[in-house]
Formats: C-alpha cells, structure tokens, sequence
C-alpha cells in the first residue's frame, strides 16, 4: 500500500505516519516505540537542555535501530546548541519549526541531513521549498501547542499546501484516526504527523495526570493569540486566560498571569489545575491511554475502512 | 459511483453535493442550477420576506423539475411564516438552522417533509437526531457566514459526528474542490454542503464586486464572537471589527459598529469596503467566477482524481 509513498521513501519509514516533536511529551520512551511500529519517532528538543538530547539520542539508539528524528523550535534559546549536539550525534532528520528554515537549511544539507520544515500557511511553504527543505508539515487550526495567527484548518491548508509546492506534504492537526489520515491523503497529502494521540500513549513521558485530563475533557480553545496563539484544554488556568481576553487584557498583562513554566508543570508535573495543558481538537475523540503498538493497529485498520467507503 | 449513496437515496439527487441555502447569494437561479446540474439547490430564506420567497419557490420550478429544499434560519424573525409559505408552495426539503429542530420538526413530518439541520457540536447532532431529524449537516469552523463557538473545524467535528449518530452526515465548512469533497467522505460523511464555491458563481444572486472581491481575497477571519460568530473576508469593515474586539469591546459596542444592513450592503448591493462580506476560508482557493455547471465538472473529476490517490 506504502511502495510508491514519498514519505516512506522519503524517511525510510514503513507508515507515512510521523509522531510530533512535542514538548514533555516526546521523549526517548515514545519515540523508540513510534519507530519501532514502523512509523517516525521525533524527539521534542524544545523542551530539554542539550546535554538531556544527546541523552534521549543515546537511549532510543539503545531501543531501536529504525529511523527516528529531532523537532527543533528554531525560536528557543538554545536551539544552536541542541543543533550541535544532534549533528554530533549523527542524528539524519531533522523536523524544524518556530522560525526560517533558511538559518539551518545549508549546515544541514552539507551535513547529509533530511530537513522537514512546519507551516501554517501556503506562502511559508513556498519558502520552505526555495529554501531546500525535503518536505514540509501543514499543521492546522485544530492542532494542539502553539499555532499560527493564520488559523488555517487542515482541510484547507493542506489544499493550499499541496497546490503551492512540489515538495511532498505532511499533514497534521486533527488527526487521530485512519479515517482522518486517509482524509488527508485523499486531499494530496504524502503523510500526515500525529501528536495528541501519542501525547496519551502509555510510552509518552507527559504525566499520567496530564493523560487522564485529555481522556475526561473535551473542550479546547486557541488562546494567547496576543502573545502566541497555543491551543489548550479547558481548566482553571485557561479560564483565566479567556478571561482576561475577553475583558481586553494587552500583551504585557497576559504574559504576566502566564508567567513561566506553565506548560512543564500541567504535562510534566500533572499540575492539571493551574498549569498548561497543551491538546489538539482531537482531545474530543481520545478516550484512554492505549500503547503506541495499539494505536498503530486501529490507525491502520481504520484506514483501510475509510478507503473501502470511497469505494475506489 | 453514488448507486448506494444514503444523501443521494434520501434526497433524490444524482450527486450528493448540497448547495448551502446563503443569505443574498442563493436566489432561484443558483437553486435551479444546481439542481439542474445533479446536485440539491437550496433557496436561502434568511434574506428573504415570506412573499419573496413564495416568488423564488414558483421560479425554481419554471426552471427545473429536479428536487429543491429551503434553508430555514430558526430564529429569523420572519421563520414562521416563511415556514407556511414553503409548505403551502408544497416545498419538501427543509434544511434549518440556528435554532433548534424540535421547534418544527412534528409539522415537517406530518406533512411529510425531509428534515435535516445544520450543527456545530456532536451533542447538537444527537438532539437532531432524537427529534427525528432525517441527517444532519455538520459545519466546521472554516465556513463561511455564521458560525458556531465550538470552533470545530470539519476534519474533527465530522468524525465527531459520524461516530455520535446513526443518521447521515453532510459535512460543511471548507469544501471547494473534489478532493476535499472525497476527504469529507473518507471519513465517514454521507454527502457534503458547498457554500463559498456556489456563491462565487455567474448564477448566484450575490453582489459581481462582492464576488471579484472573493477572487482578489484570501485572508478570512472568524469576527463578532462576542454577537454572533461570523466568518469574514478582509476589508475596512471586519479591520474596524478586529480593532473593537483586540481592545476589549463589548457586545453593546459590537452591536453599535455594526448596525444593521451590513450584510446586504456587502453582499448584495456591492459595498465592498463598508459591508459584511461572509465566505469561508477556501475563498483563498478561489480564483475565478464560473459556470455552477462548470463547478460539478471540476468537482467530480477532481473527486475521482482523489479517490484514486487513495490507491483503493
């Protein structure tokens, strides 16, 4: 079914099924899993010191020996350094985000490297193309984290996408099913890139409260669009947020009820009251805490039930 | 190819392709067009007196003999008595909308109508079904027009739906070409509603400037959350919308930068800089104003050119 897929070809892959580089979420335990269910594990640098990357690299190398990745947020601190290290420790994909493409695209293609890029929008794409980019993700408006001013929805940004540029397209944002996956080949997308359904995996290194709070809500919304845009569950602190929006808050006062390590402790210490609980859409859809092998299987099996309706 | 198709069943039509019943877009011509052209016409009652649309109904028929319904907005002023008029012109297809289905449901089917509503949330959806709705059109955040404040896009909420209800789902909410069409359907949607596409059309009775102004925009924003969500292009009038709601205005103050009349003076009578123009995020997809005819070629040679990426 895969033989012809471009992004198979592309990461060496058997699923054009790429889990996202979430921060807190994303370390050495879910990518080894992802990688090994034939799919491609990405390592979320943004939210770990270099020296803690080059010792996630060393473990999934210890768990697999398929391909697997690094997301790296161009815009964090020590994104050169976390380059660095991944160069040295011989990483080969690199999926880039929150920034240009252009600051890394020639370091890493010297390097031999496979560099995908995330868009919001299809005149970002067309500069990911220019720049040298292998292939990028269009990631819409349903999709958990941080978000584009653009609010683009997959449906159509991954249009937009696939008319704008040659380069093969992965979608992401919405996505947590086969039928939402072959929705998004059908649009002319190569692959698609998955994170909330892997957040609440049992390999995901996000807090079991953090899990079990995606599992019993439903409701997110896009907030913070003053300072950036991050889609959230529903809980005291995003009411807060919503709050303060609506009564017209400025930057400055958002930044200051947000303050800082919000995002650690609601996924990484289960602070699910007062911290951020970053999810996508899909949080509606996700019902329990299965393993990565499990989530392959129904992604699989429902993807060929979707086909099968399309009656092709 | 639609032989087994339950909208196509249910609707008596050759394609399950619903046009959306726009307020100022969707007059007598667009609906026998489309009719005409295999898909279900929809008359746009919202703005429309009960006597104008009595004149629409008998115009529809000296056009087509195909079938075509009315879209009903409940909590129109004027909705009962548009209501008897469409049942006295023997009209048999209702689709309604903001409001709930219950109000109308027992009179529709006692006289024997199809009854579908519009939602923006799969608990919506089940009511619908409950009341002895015949399916449900489910409409994502991407569409154009009034919205709902869920802020689901369609690849989410039509997944939602499809697995909350037995009845079928049409999906609404960017949907311009055959590809997203056999997305929509990929994913468990029966039949799919097109409104930006068919507005931006030579037959609808929508505004020539308002229409060339689609084909030059492409940047949509959802405005007026604090009134009632409505989706719009990018001019003076949302700008000044935008700068209100970023500085904390309230709905009073809403009410009074938006008077009344925006919605015809932009889309039908032609004010482009001062008016409401309602479209969905595909406006960025359209580039040209053609024939509804031409519309259905695209559409379904587009559809099968998608079905068969799926590789089925």
């Amino acid at each position: 079914m895969w033989n012809n897929n471009k992004i198979c070809n592309l990461l060496n892959i058997k699923y054009p099924i790429i889990q996202g580089g979430m921060v807190y979420n994303s370390g050495a335990v879910l990518v080894a899993a992802v990688s090994e269910a034939g799919g491609l594990g990405l390592l979320g640098s943004g939210s770990m010191r270099p020296e803690e990357l080059r010792s996630a690299i060393g473990e999934v190398r210890s768990m697999t020996d398929k391909p697997f990745g690094v997301n790296l947020p161009l815009l964090f601190k020590q994104a050169g350094e976390s380059l660095e290290v991944a160069l040295e420790e011989d990483v080969k994909i690199f999926f880039t985000s929150a920034g240009s493409p252009k600051r890394v695209a020639n370091k890493l293609k010297e390097a031999g490297c496979t560099l995908v890029h995330v868009v919001a929008s299809p005149a970002l794409a067309v500069k990911c193309e220019d720049a040298g980019c292998d292939a990028i993700v269009c990631e819409g408006f349903e999709a958990g984290g941080h978000n584009g001013r653009e609010e683009l929805t997959s449906l159509v940004l991954t249009q937009l996408c696939v008319d704008a540029v040659s380069i093969p397209v992965i979608s992401a944002g919405g996505i947590a099913t086969g039928s939402q996956m072959a929705a998004m080949i059908a649009l002319g997308a190569s692959g698609v890139q998955i994170g909330s359904r892997f957040a609440v995996t049992e390999e995901s290194s996000g807090h079991l409260n953090y899990k079990q709070a995606v599992v019993d809500g439903t409701d997110t919304q896009l907030v913070l669009k003053k300072h950036i845009p991050v889609r959230l569950l529903q809980n005291k602190f995003r009411d807060m947020i919503t709050e303060a929006e609506l009564g017209g808050a400025d930057r400055q006062k958002l930044e200051q009820i947000l303050g800082t390590g919000r995002a650690r402790s609601g996924m990484f210490d289960g602070d699910v009251v007062e911290g951020e609980l970053e999810i996508g859409q899909v949080a509606a859809q996700i019902k329990d805490i299965p393993k990565v092998a499990e989530v392959f299987n129904r992604l699989i099996t429902d993807y060929c039930e979707a086909v099968k309706r399309l009656g092709a």
